[in-house]
């Protein structure tokens, strides 16, 4: 039997694989940001899913790190630049890079990091150079498309569902479709798999969304490790409200629209929209399209063709986010 | 006798090129500002130099337009985002993008814009992928490097000749070299040649990064075409403030000092800056160094194996960067 990597390992391969990353030491201001930022806390999530899926069908995933490192060092490009655009002051519970240096230093260091990211995916086995340069291209692109509508939908109170599960398509799920089937084209599966593979990412991306949605209103304080409310203080566009503002009657969406423009103090503004959220069953609903995206995803992934033990590393893993409290 | 491309050809399949790019149409606020900086006028010597150095070796250009492109759209991807953090209002006579749209929509164009250069340089020929990418790659980094120099400087009036040099072979020289470079890849030149063209390119680079310089302060202001004593307004650390700045007596750095931190009117100003130049004779001094990287970049050339009457369009092309007068 071939030896299989867990998600636990997976993740300390790839924690390692990024602490052993070695940065020109000038200038110090451009790179110092780059690395402080992959340094910090935080799951490895999408490399090593990349990992995984290169491993259902090679037992040597070696030719799949550098792509797998691509797809993490873009992923905090993405936070970097992002916590500018939305202003944001902590990042896994430490000061944003704008915060700590400046804003030109996050635009540049960024900038960098992009680069740094295709450094690394380069660097894949060359006859497949190609194809993943363009997986990865389109897929990046993608994310700057669903960035740019999450902060549309900033300014409007008409997005409908179909718009955010799109918007969260592009800005969440595709990387997460993508990590897979980089792994699974570097593992030379075939075709359908690979295509499979990024359904089935796809899908856990939109259900993880969902349920970071969820949570940032009714998880456990104890446990998120974030403040509760978070999105509801800044409006944020989220499964939530969207669906609040779709479904609510005309009393509700009143109730609803002056909690929007309420200057009322922060704890008071979280109980009032949490408990409208409560009365249109909100949760409920949202409980309800996580639990479809994640059917959709799991049926994805039994269509792929390895064996069921194999595929179980990444079921559980499924299963696991999907019940995640942080 | 194969046929040879002139410059004004180059130039105008180059910006026939750009004026064919397809943008997707959604969302508008991505693509729009791609489109209007690209569309700006301004000469596209870049990828025409990518052109001109292919056909050193090959008729057929054909191969060599994508990786042209891609250095264009880089170049621009650079000006949109150094203007954010310039915090530039005005780019070749229109508004800069930051100022029409918003500084997010500059940040996350720009993302995708240096995305959009990747796009174009995978479309290179399979067997050049690898080389060709990280030769695109390196140099890009070194730009950002440049940049952060650039921006380190302004806080800095202890600015060395060597640091100066070394900051705008990094910001602006590496990229004609590399534009270069990559023609003659695509060209299939030998390894030596290839590398002569890069040094073309980066002393033809420094030239021309000084000869801006000069015209900042000494240029025909009917000519220019923008305001004369930008640089001095700003006390922006270009080859004659530096220059200025490391040769001065004590009584004329008293000088200089006081007008770097006046708040006299623009025009007195620029006059009473222009003045010490003259005194320590420091256009004399520009124009000799320019001289110098000019006879480098020459010397570079000469050096490469094709026929004299081939390397006329790029000896030629560097004698009117050098008499330009805008």
């Amino acid at each position: 039997m071939q030896y299989m990597i867990t998600f636990p390992e997976a993740l300390a391969i790839m924690q390692e694989e990024i602490r052993n990353i070695q940065y020109p030491e000038q200038p110090q201001r451009l790179y110092q940001p780059i690395a402080y930022l992959l340094h910090l806390k935080g799951k490895k999530i999408r490399p090593a899913l990349t990992l995984l899926a290169c491993n259902l069908y090679k037992e040597n995933v070696e030719e799949s790190l550098n792509a797998a490192l691509a797809w993490e060092i873009f992923h905090n490009f993405t936070l970097m630049h992002d916590d500018v655009m939305d202003n944001a002051d902590v990042r896994r519970g430490e000061p944003t890079v704008h915060k700590k240096w400046n804003e030109n230093t996050a635009i540049l260091s960024g900038d960098t990091m992009l680069v740094l990211a295709y450094k690394y995916i380069i660097q894949s086995p060359a006859d497949k150079l190609r194809i993943l340069l363009d997986l990865f291209s389109t897929t990046t692109t993608e994310i700057f498309e669903g960035q740019e509508y999450d902060m549309q939908f900033e300014d409007r109170l008409d997005v409908s569902e179909e718009e955010y599960l799109e918007m969260i398509r592009l800005k969440t799920a595709v990387m997460i479709g993508a990590s897979l089937k980089t792994g699974a084209i570097i593992g030379e599966a075939n075709r359908k798999d690979q295509d499979l593979l990024y359904d089935f990412g796809i899908n856990l991306g939109i259900a993880f969304q969902i349920q970071d949605d969820i949570l940032d209103v009714y998880g456990d304080p104890l446990i998120f490790g974030k403040k509760i409310g978070g999105d509801i203080l800044c409006n944020k566009k989220t499964y939530l409200l969207v669906t609040a503002l779709n479904t609510a009657n005309k009393d509700k969406l009143a109730a609803l629209y002056q909690c929007l423009h309420s200057s009322s103090r922060d704890k008071d503004k979280i109980e009032a929209v949490t408990s409208i959220y409560n009365d249109l069953s909100i949760k409920e609903k949202a409980d309800a399209k996580k639990e479809e995206y994640y059917q959709k995803a799991i049926h994805a992934l039994e269509k792929v063709s390895v064996s069921q033990e194999r595929k179980s590393i990444l079921k559980n893993l499924a299963e696991e986010l999907m019940d995640r409290k942080s």
